[in-house]
């Protein structure tokens, strides 16, 4: 009964929100800013009813703000739209409106999307940034790419893995890919999509200087297929931007400013995902514990993904093997025996929980003076 | 990505369903059969993006399925369509055949049903069981009531306490629905509607022979409205029907078999109300503790909802004061102190957690027989 | 290994003890002052393995501090020492010693006490803030009483319900508990002890003017007695005294100025119900919701215990029956159909989980100013 | 006031077992069989009020019952008796005596052992199936060696880590070490203790053959020190036996077939680690994924340690990085992207969570016959 009357939905809809969803209290991701830039939280590959999926805009935007991201894109296929007997909609920018009007005064950026479905080769694309997805609708596929980047668009190949279209999960490029790359019609690549992480896409990220992308791919509910409720959540897209809008945004995917969070894994180019772990990871403190020679090193983990290391310290530890979980949120305390006093460390770590290449993965170092206490 | 290819689809929601939905464990709801009825768990009030819902009908089965729901109704306003610029739907069929396509081969019964939506008077009505919505959209209100009864409709007064149309909260009968009560075409009254219970509502359902009903009327999601991760549910009908299929269910209604269930709080009428809780109540096993005589009673809440009890067993107690809260799913133990040594005992507690009017509370007794143990 | 070096033992335990305890984040148990007085959390009945007990008084210490207590006495048997062969301590002394030292700059008050322990009559009896307990070791018990009250102490009646002295749970006066009353040698009585509540003793502690306490009796764990994980607490005497310290205590207790917590249940005086319940329970804001007539009262509950209302506003409720419980810790909002509107109110409930007598409930009013907001 | 009466406590403290301890529903450690052995969870380094720990015998009974241990030893340090003055106790077989009498008919083996506690070197040391602790309180530290090896002591070094005999937490070993290496008076070695793990000791026992232990050397609480009620648990060794009995736990001790257990982390020789990583692991069916070529393999985690694989199977995987976390109880999909169909497939995993040396890791083989369906 509540959606009739929008003047007292307004007033009912703050009261109900702060009510209903104190379950949310904790699922808001966050993650450090580095190198001078925002670290932004995107999903940029979404459906509603407009296209396949299960639910209007507003869902949407409200399962968003509810994880605390910086901008989504509902992403309608193009070619694709099984609803449309009860859903005709000759405009393509219903989706896009009806979520701009939804965000309101809310701080969540909105990106114009859409997605080019087409059998492979190319398989599905999504292009964000675009102004005007009516006029994708075009026979000839690579003249919808054209169009797409006419319009400024941002380019990526969706779920390369897709099973319905490689029947191994081995995406490799085709010729079409090829033409696509050499006429920079395609920007970038997913490696994460709803629940899959491809190493083949991530080899064709680097191989082909592509920026990476992790997206959700929903159709249905957040809640239901990311296990929110449990402690799970979405795939995303880190985007490192000058400022919090659309514009910043665009201008970090096409300079692959990016990383991309599948679970609690990271994958990107060690640019990024370096400074972001160490940024995650800074120590509080460090005091050898009493008068002994074992150095305590306090580190919070100030990001929303466990992260695992490997000890490439050069020194064992008193209470771990060569192998720390450091759960998200939470303070650890690593016991290092190193031997005689040291008055400032530098501590070096494998990533185990992310990676640069397929089976490869990052080194970082945490540096920390020691404050001195009586031996 | 997943929703493109049916055959793809069938294969893999079995496995995507089992694997992401494991929270759903303890979420199915559960009350005991009475009378030689079965007890069903219905929602006869729910809103998809055919009216002014927030999602596609595919949803509403599934989160029916998650709860146990036995019977839903999507009751789409047949005069208030805001989403009418983008699903013009000449027919007023569609939800209900998506969500029956949805439904498959799932057992949950699906009844066609629409929401008779009109200023006060009479204010919105739900007509359920009928054959075909399109030919309720007539202007005169009173004739939408005759036809729907003509196709055989149990209908019934949506949220009389509704503050749009009753600034006060206060339903009060009109003169039209005296018209309506008059003519037989007003069969029961929501005494719970999404976040509200009402005790004037139960009130005319008392004054005037209507069935009892409670619903969610969601347009959101269930899981956020009624907070189910955190162990909310959503407001129920308990309908006892001779069998699990529409037909049974109408008869039901028509026949004012219910409860209506609004978080831990049933409402109904003692000829239900008493054999449900004493049902759901049954003791485990009595017997003394040690050589005293203090009788410990072992009492398993067989429903998901907490009952609270007051003491009229004419006993104190060992264990608690007056007021006994039995938590759902869970035993508890009630230490009687009894003086001497019975062979049986049945205990009377008033059931603080249960109206069969406005303050008034039935009166349950847990019989059973005491196990001998050395005094 | 780590209790051998106390100097190690210092630094170490203050890191370990921030560590290890996470978990009791939360069980710290909290009551609002009233009356100009302190209301402080006392469990002044438990054991150590200096009587029948299962831990060194450390662990008792370190389990008033987790749960947040001001003040504990450790109470141990006179004449019940099953440890003897293990543990002779010719002085009596020892556990209130090994207490002290622990609790060292904790903030927490320990109690001299001893367990007057004789067959019924008069069975079992506390005495607290005692000097010197080895003088109490007489064989005459009503002497052993008048030493007590020769050192000054508060001595109160302990589980008068217990089973092995009272084969039905029954508790009643002998001559014997008379004739202490009469020369003022017995000031209190339990109404709660460990997992049993007693409305005989609280009828004792009416009619003879008795001070009304509850205490755990711990004698193995206070986690697993009392499931605090699962969010049990133990029972306490709420104490409202002038200062935080031993001296107030007792004039406290002298002076009959308690209320015993078992469970969610309160026990007590209506001079310390009723403002206890008040203060629990103010209204953080009141305004009518919309431009509606229901009037919304937001109310957080500032105890540890569930409190449960029933409403005596003379108003019925929007979303909720007779019955309300606040949650501990939690805001509720009550919404309340006042048919017109006010600019102040004075709701009264009856509070269904407190008791000022057997199945007598207390009535309190929460006084609120209305916002005033547009119609 | 629960332990005066044995008869009344008998019938007491099962109801009371079955009701306070619900929250122990799960904390029950689990570990598969292996090789035709039985896997005994032991916890042989344990201390209580008869030496320096503040617990009574029965609570350490209790705690081994709720963990699902299989043998416990009570080890009291013979020449530290910081409670001498309160517990001068002239028989050191107390402590064993009161265990042996709680648990009762509880099966739970209960070992007779103690703790020769000198300075560096030889440090601490666990004497574990002697007769007579009484026998080893002599001054020659060798002799107390001797003595209990007389009277058939499997014994092992304590906690060679720690820090006031180690300052800087790197053990080595000495001559007296090597004396009684050479005389056969030491038999194994703690790699894990309290909350400690050590490479050093690990290497220690890889190079002189002696036994890999792990204890908790608990002196307070086990459900504080080891965050029980958070999901945590203490250490543990895991003893590889004939039988459930003391014999076999020894006759398995003396032949090294133990594995230390800390946190998730498994240490042990690959003989022991391998099978029972391998069958910890046991794939429950493997199919292939609808009519593609990526094989879904369900593996249930049957162990209660998170269990974490690095992918060694030459295949990349569709919804993991090379980094795989099981979770301990729970199922996990792997699905493997295996190019072509198989019938058969034997994957190889690191196990980073378990150590057979310093850094290094046991590789298993997961093998399973794959169901035969549609492509």
């Amino acid at each position: 009964m509540r959606k009739l009357y929008s003047l007292f939905l307004l007033t009912f809809s703050i009261i109900s929100f702060s009510q209903d969803h104190s379950h949310a209290i904790g699922r808001k991701l966050r993650f450090p800013d580095i190198n001078g830039y925002k670290t932004l939280k995107c999903d940029l590959h979404q459906h509603t009813v407009f296209s396949d999926g299960s639910v209007w805009p507003d869902i949407r935007v409200q399962e968003a703000l509810l994880d605390g991201l910086d901008a989504i894109s509902l992403t309608e296929h193009l070619e694709y739209q099984p609803h449309k007997d009860d859903i005709p909609h000759p405009d393509r920018n219903r989706s896009y409106e009806i979520a701009i009007k939804e965000a309101g005064n809310h701080d969540l950026v909105i990106i114009k999307g859409s997605e080019i479905t087409r059998k492979m080769p190319p398989g599905h694309c999504n292009a964000v940034f675009i102004n005007d997805p009516n006029k994708l609708l075009l026979d000839d596929s690579i003249q919808v790419f054209r169009e797409a980047k006419r319009q400024g668009a941002f380019i990526f190949w969706n779920h390369p893995n897709w099973m319905p279209q490689r029947k191994d999960g081995m995406e490799t490029l085709t010729d079409v890919h090829r033409l696509l790359l050499k006429e920079k019609l395609l920007d970038g690549i997913e490696v994460v999509n709803d629940q899959t992480y491809s190493d083949e896409a991530l080899q064709i990220a680097l191989d082909n200087n592509l920026t990476i992308m992790g997206n959700s791919d929903i159709h249905k509910l957040i809640d239901w297929d990311f296990k929110v409720p449990e402690g799970g959540h979405r795939p995303l897209t880190l985007v490192f931007a000058k400022e919090r809008n659309a514009e910043s945004i665009k201008d970090a995917l096409l300079n692959r400013r990016t990383i991309a969070v599948y679970k609690n894994l990271l994958i990107g180019r060690d640019e990024f995902l370096v400074p972001l772990i160490e940024n995650s990871l800074k120590a509080d403190s460090a005091k050898y514990i009493g008068k002994y020679n074992v150095l305590g090193v306090w580190i919070t983990n100030n990001s929303s993904v466990d992260i695992t290391l490997q000890n490439q310290t050069g020194y064992t530890l008193h209470n771990n093997n060569d192998m720390i979980v450091l759960k998200a949120g939470e303070t650890t305390t690593i016991e290092i025996k190193t031997i005689d006093r040291k008055s400032e460390i530098s501590l070096k770590f494998l990533v185990l929980s992310a990676v640069n290449a397929p089976n490869k993965h990052p080194l970082v170092t945490i540096r920390t003076k020691i404050e001195q206490t009586p031996q």
